[in-house]
């Protein structure tokens, strides 16, 4: 079986590279003991970290490119909520085998997605073990700009991007919960496989939003991290929730426990106030990116959210966030 | 079962804290979805990161306080290796079960050295799966100064801190391969569960060594990247590779598998000119850390370890770094 340090040369390292120089220092990539990096001047470094497993992340049998991809996508997800900008990463990878076919799709995936977001694989690690990817990114954004969680102010619109539910119904389907349409199942899969990451919708959203997040967890679990930061109570308008037909197509049930409490949309959730509905249009139509509005931040208090349907009239959900250490 | 919520809130959360703050930023921490840090002026993030894997990096009964202690220290130690001062972390966790007696351990253990060293948990990630252990660690050095593995000239002298093959040892007595004397054992073992990452001695030898990586596969692999990324030939006499009295009386074949090839070591390598000669003797008082010379970079060429034994003579060793593809 090859070693490790050749299947990290062979995969990974060779696509690696240096970060591009910022300032007059000299930035270090892969092969020493630590990277070297830098935000430039006026800026912080956004940081995050995720943490895939098989059987709980993804199947045994997922296509390795997809999941090379999606990987690094939940990552630059996070990045995106934060309205930064993509820099860097590191890839822990712990492989029950060094299977080169794998490997060889896998890194494709992953290295696709990089370089459409000039992001430089920076460092990592390998190892055997069961199947576990582990990847942190790094992006730039200005001091002060970053879209937080806890910056929601009673009044702001709530808005989603994109439409929600899709990988949960792909999933749905794939478990034999509801039948996937045939002009759909292409779609609700790439969702669930490929999620693109919000990015350039992120960095334009930073001066014009509030607080925002990436929905990962379902919208429910996800804006109540917002409501819970902020201390705001919030009303949604549960029929308003962007979906997909085929998704609109399924029963009411099914329907909002796929857009409510799905989970791996990597859509963004964020609030922003009355006087920005323009540039929110203006950003939509210039990003080719829906934003829809279904609610309201009401007042200070404790957090909760008031759900409506259609026609203004209460609706009472039990749903959850997606918690990995629940059956689900 | 606990939620991943509430997990991580009980052990981890409420012991993360924001990074302490510099320049005129807002730093940020636990809760949002990115981190957000920032280098001092004139400085670079070293950046490394190590994923430890049960059955592979630690036996499955290991004390999860010495765990959470050495997942942390393997990565200050990268740090170490290349003169950063460490700054804060990020830690991702798969579980197979939640269970508190092991995390509270675990997280006691880890925070117990982080505090230490004024390392902030900054960010995270829970999920259920086989025991997987990621940790990412950032720490501060100036611009220029960081140590590099491709540093190494011709007429340095080589240094080992410490002494080596301790871990090693109490691995093979743990797998019968040697007895472990009775005044050796508890030594022996702390070495392997409880190494303590040169910290301190990596940023004196800023501006003084010029390469440097820190022992984690074995002293002979390891100086074979600073000759490959360098671009030298050294020559190093086996015998004077400092060791533990219990090393130094194992067989000769078994000493040098430990102290040469062992692996875990995490002390420092490096190489510096003979006129730093006194510099590090001082250096070596003042932080109370024995400093060896154990060989010299001969010339520049194809990368190649000369090994000699005490007197001189060549000695043909055949040893091979650890290899987490290898079964060791």
């Amino acid at each position: 079986m090859p070693s490790e340090f050749s299947l990290i040369d062979r995969f990974f390292a060779r696509r690696a590279k240096a970060p591009a120089p910022r300032h007059d220092e000299a930035p270090l990539g892969i092969g020493d003991d630590c990277a070297l990096i830098a935000p430039p001047a006026g800026h912080q470094l956004a940081i995050s970290t995720d943490m895939l497993v098989e059987g709980r992340h993804f199947f045994a049998d997922v296509d390795p490119h997809a999941l090379g991809h999606k990987a690094l996508a939940v990552n630059l997800s996070d990045l995106a909520a934060m309205g930064a900008k993509p820099h860097a990463f590191t890839l822990a990878l712990a492989l029950p085998r060094a299977d080169e076919a794998w490997l060889e799709a896998f890194s494709d995936g992953m290295f696709a997605l990089a370089e459409r977001h000039d992001c430089a694989l920076i460092g990592g690690d390998t190892t055997g073990g069961p199947l576990n990817i582990c990847i942190t990114v790094f992006g730039d954004v200005p001091n002060g700009a970053a879209l937080r969680r806890d910056a929601a102010r009673p009044g702001d619109d709530i808005y989603v991007s994109g439409v929600l539910g899709d990988a949960r119904a792909a999933l749905g389907a794939m478990r034999g919960e509801w039948p996937a349409p045939a002009d759909a199942a292409p779609a609700w899969r790439r969702a669930l496989e490929r999620p693109e990451p919000r990015v350039a919708l992120g960095m334009a959203l930073c001066g014009v939003a509030h607080a925002a997040l990436d929905i990962s967890d379902g919208l429910a679990g996800d804006l109540m991290h917002i409501l819970e930061r902020s201390y705001m109570r919030a009303t949604v308008d549960a029929d308003a929730v962007p979906c997909s037909a085929a998704v609109r197509a399924l029963p009411d049930a099914a329907r909002r426990r796929c857009t409510l409490a799905g989970g791996d949309d990597y859509e963004l959730c964020f609030t922003a106030p009355p006087s920005a509905r323009e540039s929110l249009v203006q950003i939509a139509m210039r990003l080719n990116v829906p934003l829809t509005r279904i609610g309201k931040i009401e007042t200070s208090g404790s957090p909760d959210i008031a759900w409506r349907d259609g026609a203004g009239a209460p609706l009472s959900l039990t749903l959850q966030g997606f918690d990995h250490f629940h059956a689900d």
